[in-house]
């Protein structure tokens, strides 16, 4: 990397972009200022075209992985316990590997080979990966190789706890951070299933794999270490009838009774210089019933936002953090270009400056 | 009542039925066998067939409301804080009276006062008042007069929380019931707000009155009374872009490791001669990345039935409770005739045996 | 079916009952108070518990073909060119066959061996097929044998323009009838596909098939015999992000100007007597920029009804006419059991009579 | 705007910014690189960042109209004969503006007032106004001071039937082009109303002004100019269930039986060097029933493209064209920026090169 020239573009490479996350890795990227896509592999063997009808104007083709030529950065665009069979080979080539499954995030290899069921073949490799949260390890990111691009679910429930537990962990429950997580249609990814069929989800919430969903773990992962102790998270996921968007609502138990100011005060201050989160301070008025919006994916939509919302109930001692970000986004590509550019000394805003769309 | 010829059909009569819940009300007894729709007020002005086009084909009209005949029911549709000042007038009538209003449900006068924010004109009637859970007051429903239908949130959590609450609250910590609330957006009324404006909500759930909303009273003081000693309930709703429905999701913590068989089996029991309430026993396999979908408001929609699934996380103690009914039949409309079928002696499920919808 | 016993309630057996179609004839049929359910078989190996999650508490199972015992009805919910290889065997028994099917609808062989790709080879049944649509043959619909329940995108179109072709057939432009369908997702059954994963179609509507979708000659069909001589549909389908529902848009061009007045009393003379078809009549305020909501799908949803509205262009010598079904109910079981209970001497509306859920 | 200092950035006002398409716009233009966004004016008295949550991190405020400083570009985006007052005033300001109204689309004044229901009081402006659509009047964009930004359907159904009209104007039927229109919700705009309210739309489609509606006089209009005689246009719009998108179903009858591959080239020619339209080819199988999926509003939401696809039923002499676009973007913002680019000599896809979003 250091012998990569400035003036010129960063070349990248996706592999597996027929796929959401891959799509949206070339709908941002084909616009990056930076960036030149040198090529993007599909196994499915339909044209880009059809598969990414919002790209038809961008003119690409897929290629073959034999015709994959030289870049500076690739992103890894395959299923957990398939993306190590393929990291070493790249990092051997002295790319920047963006890893998009969960196969470098977790770094007690028991948990891992006992959530994803078989053993780690590359686990050697973990001591160079870095986890993919820009908030949390920014300057980790700058000279990173290896990325390990958080879960959709994980990424928004971290930043919905980070600053809590890192600066009230003597005052909360750690043992019960509750974590309920509804995520659109688009996470559960391109190929049709019955979960969310159209005529299956429209009408409800679909919660699945409700006490232990694999994000629990990068989730517990981080926290823990931000505590500087063991958390437990209490993780419940579902899908809403909507495409884009995960929203987070965490709830968290205080001993001494929380004050809302000094709470809003520890979000602002522990997000105020980032880019991309925001903490919402809308003011509630008291005594009255109001349907006082809180973050929602509405907003966020395309952006690579994360919009966050407080509220404090000190008569029950509870804390409800709302997090809202778009999955394919802060929840997946649009975070990964955030690690690259960081890693690759570019701006780390650059490609990522669209606000959400809203209505 | 006492005077009432079972030969004929029991006369209703609906205050306000231009709003949704009044719908309802009427979509179910123009076909409830054993009832005559007497007459529906309404102070729109609107004719019956715009508001509620569904029913085009029943050929009836709104009535004015000095136009109301004697009749043997009547279903108050009113705001709370307005139903208490219509409720002494048809009780003296002699009528059977079901309040869908929040006015009747809260026995602490100073809770009711502070929550609603008005004094409470009419509390002396709170002696006869029955908190219109057939599942928990069968008894008392059969000789009631002035029945509380409890509001969509309250009925579904409690009935998702009743039995854990009744035989295992020496296990369980009762001070930290979490309790998510989804709701259609026909929870929120046929008036159009922003809150519930198409290009707002569909795109996102959307979390409101997060930390005191009025159904936590409810819940409360009904989960109390089972577990005989004062329960924490920390409810926090939203809408979500669906039509009908309620998703709950409880989370419960346990001192000692839940045992999964043994709380699916307090389930079974529970509700076992229950006709409105099924327990679903969905098995998860082991150690694999399953889409296994629980209770749903897909299938209950249009029906008065309660869905409930239980999981349980025995390394994290905590159980998960979801229940899932239709926010406007059990939640509303349907339970309501339920209750007025068990004080009328009529056969229970009597209008209300449909299906749920599904797709 | 003359020996039948009248007291006794007429025994129904469903072939294929795992999809949507079959799911929502279990719907109906376990609710109709003269039909028992006998058997209901499928091919899927899942529970029926698991697939109609509705249906949770009828407490029945799917029953292998072998041990489907005998019956009067049975419902063939087969694809096109699988259904006529059972026919025989079923019309040899002495039931009443109804079948879900193309392959009774097209009376023109060679039409029908051309869009469905394959030889009939079952083509002498055509003889004693009676094409299910109770508006138009409830005569022959008494006394049939065997049913060829039409699509459903051509009963909608057909009872939209039936009044119009039979009664204006020489003012109107019958080559140039444009109809545009609009469905649900449910109307492209339950096996998950791209066209319908929820990712997909809930931000816009579908097109597909748009030039000749195979019910467009089931339409052409039944309006060139209602206009004495061949009409030309154009037919254009599409999926809309909603679960149950068809609403056809069909526009008519007329030679002279027509009369708004004239031909609203078409419609409503033609329908007067029909239990589901409902002709709206809403008045427009001139010249004013209105939200006048015509026919919805909304209105109809879970009931047999068809609503039908219609509007004139005087100056540009057309009129637009909607209709509106629920595609799984009149559009498909619910109709089949309408034309069962004319077949078998039972009321036309029994089990029919729910009105259809709004909101 | 002759002594624009091109190297400085075009200084932007919006008056009226609280609607959805001054929301679109501020999203775009605080993103253009060639503008600064100098003010935005709104009669709510709500802050920018609660009506825009999505702009929450733009860090800018409404301005009250007396405040708003000199610029170069004004848009209005106020109601249709509300702009007309507030016009001439801008214009002698001396800058370029983009009125979104329809208070400039009509130029005959007869066909505005009766349509608009009011006297027109600037239609001496008339004369300068150029019709928004970049792909018919771009020469005359160029040098425009006051640009008349065309209807969300308007452009849509324009830009499907430019190419036949001006092409084949000879073989096709002028009296007859039927155009179907749906649009999402947030074609409503921002205010809840009853028809857009999420219970009643999420259901249906919901047809209104189904036979003049406004935008019908637009498309008459423009399209009578391209085939250099009168046409009539039968356009029937609808809202359908979803946010963003405008789906235009045109169907055009022809004399002599089209050709599927000249007509496809006929549209290709007529777009080839736009940069905004694209036509797309996908073949269809022969003979078999195929889910081939036509353009949708899906992949061109969040951006200025317009997709068009084209279908050909020589059989029948009838083709079907669909157009989609974002009725925000290329429907009214996007091609407002669109339209100013060109006005003041700024790139013509300045601020407007994002892809859609997909899924």
């Amino acid at each position: 990397m250091e012998t990569r020239d400035h003036a010129k573009p960063v070349r990248v490479g996706i592999v597996g972009a027929s796929g959401y996350t891959g799509g949206e890795l070339l709908r941002l990227l084909l616009r990056h200022p930076g960036v030149e896509v040198a090529w993007a592999t599909s196994r499915g063997g339909r044209e880009l075209e059809r598969v990414h009808r919002n790209l038809a104007e961008a003119g690409i083709s897929f290629c073959r992985e034999q015709d994959a030529g030289p870049c500076d950065v690739v992103f890894l665009c395959l299923p957990a316990t398939v993306a190590m069979q393929h990291a070493p080979r790249y990092l051997d080539q002295g790319v920047c590997l963006v890893d998009m499954s969960a196969d470098f995030r977790l770094r007690d290899r028991e948990t891992y080979e006992r959530v994803y069921g078989t053993p780690h073949s590359a686990f050697h490799l973990m001591s160079q990966a870095v986890f993919g949260v820009p908030e949390l390890y920014r300057d980790e990111l700058r000279r990173a190789r290896l990325i390990a691009n958080p879960g959709c679910f994980a990424i928004t429930a971290i930043l919905a706890l980070a600053p809590l537990v890192s600066k009230h962990g003597e005052e909360v429950d750690l043992e019960r951070l509750v974590v309920d997580g509804c995520s659109g249609t688009s996470g559960a990814g391109a190929q049709p299933i019955t979960l969310v069929h159209h005529s299956e989800i429209a009408p409800s919430l679909q919660p699945y794999n409700v006490v232990d969903h694999r994000h629990t773990y990068e989730i517990e992962q981080e926290l823990s270490r931000l505590a500087r102790r063991p958390v437990s998270v209490h993780f419940t996921p579902s899908h809403g009838p909507f495409v884009r968007g995960i929203l987070i609502t965490a709830h968290v138990f205080f001993r001494p009774p929380p004050d809302r100011r000094e709470i809003l005060e520890t979000f602002r201050e522990f997000y105020q210089s980032e880019p991309f989160v925001r903490v919402l301070g809308f003011e509630r008025e008291a005594a009255t019933y109001v349907y006082e919006p809180y973050p929602s994916c509405a907003e966020v939509q395309g952006s690579n936002f994360c919009h966050i919302g407080v509220e404090v109930d000190p008569a029950r001692r509870r804390a409800v953090v709302f997090s809202a970000t778009d999955n394919l986004v802060k929840g997946a590509a649009g975070n990964a270009i955030q690690c690259m550019n960081l890693a690759l000394g570019l701006p780390e805003t650059s490609g990522l400056e669209a606000f959400g769309l809203h209505p």
